[in-house]
């Protein structure tokens, strides 16, 4: 939905001056009530002014956000994502999982000396399970990783949404970002714990203008 | 805001029969033009509907749900939480990490067999720190749990936001939902993967019927 100009102004007067009559609203906006009469049928019919007999019009406070669903759904990973923690194939499981820990991810991502290009991924899940077949520490990552072609990526154009339903479908806890869709060089990492906190920081904010 | 019985009957005329005059859209509703006048110029101001000179009414396939808000952010955890796993204090670290993998979940809950109360959490990343600093998988995990009072619970009124907020905030993995809130008794779990799922469910929808 798009407000016009003056249906914007007639809010921003109700939110300053509720309650407010429609002929008062018109005399601060050098405008004949008739002029107004379509403006505040679609404020009222749409809940964002209140319209009270003999007391005038009320902002109902709904918090009615047209460009929400854009915000929410739309959003391009490019946008949001967060820094990759990048280890080589050669890597042990033990320096792994410090680098885990020393920067608090749940997942690194194993990139080819050689070619700089992503060859395998490795969760929280892939070292516990790996630490509780064997006490070898030593064994590297390229052991163990989950490797290529059975990694979901995505790229900076790929939208929230379709982050989002990669992460729930392929249930894994992060995508690589690479370059572009027939790239497999690694620039960034999107979460489900980024996904679910953009959600909640709209969530946050909508409160807040409430 | 809410839309009367009447337009969203015209809302379906004019998806079945686009593009449809205003004359056609009164005649298959039994009434006159000018009946429709105002309900038309909401349609059509909301962008709901498309009004295009000598064509007539469109439907503009805008994805506009006035109760979008409300279902993202004001869930009740009640309606959407998941079962807990629950381990008792004395439960080894091995059999914890069998639990994680044999369940497929993240955390799982610690309950005092005496009280039925919860008294801990052992996540993936605790039971990875403890293998990391010891070889004995038989330590119990009491010793290497998260404990009361440092523990982030919910209870089933708590709102998917407020849920959201406190999982990002302590950055933690999920959240025990307990009877209410005075209680330790656990009913439930609620997960950031939970969260995510929530608002990636909606946007599909939300697409299905744009």
């Amino acid at each position: 939905m798009e407000l016009s100009e003056r249906q914007k102004k007639i809010i921003d007067i109700v939110k300053q001056n509720e309650p407010i009559s429609g002929d008062n609203i018109a005399a601060q906006l050098g405008l004949t009530k008739p002029t107004l009469r379509s403006d505040l049928a679609v404020l009222t019919m749409t809940g964002i002014l209140d319209a009270r007999p003999k007391v005038g019009y009320i902002y109902s406070g709904l918090s009615f956000d047209p460009l929400l669903h854009e915000e929410l759904f739309d959003k391009k990973i490019g946008d949001m994502m967060l820094s990759p923690v990048i280890v080589t194939p050669n890597t042990t499981v033990q320096s792994a999982v410090t680098d885990l820990f020393m920067y608090d991810v749940g997942s690194l991502y194993v990139v080819s000396e050689e070619t700089g290009e992503i060859v395998g991924l490795v969760s929280r899940k892939d070292l516990l399970r790996s630490m509780m077949n064997t006490n070898d520490n030593q064994t590297p990552v390229a052991v163990i990783m989950t490797r290529m072609p059975n990694i979901i990526m995505c790229d900076p154009e790929t939208t929230v949404l379709e982050a989002g339903r990669l992460l729930t479908l392929h249930e894994v806890d992060s995508l690589p970002v690479v370059e572009h869709k027939a790239s497999k060089k690694v620039i960034g990492k999107i979460s489900k714990t980024r996904v679910m906190e953009h959600f909640i920081q709209i969530g946050i904010e909508e409160e807040k203008n409430a």
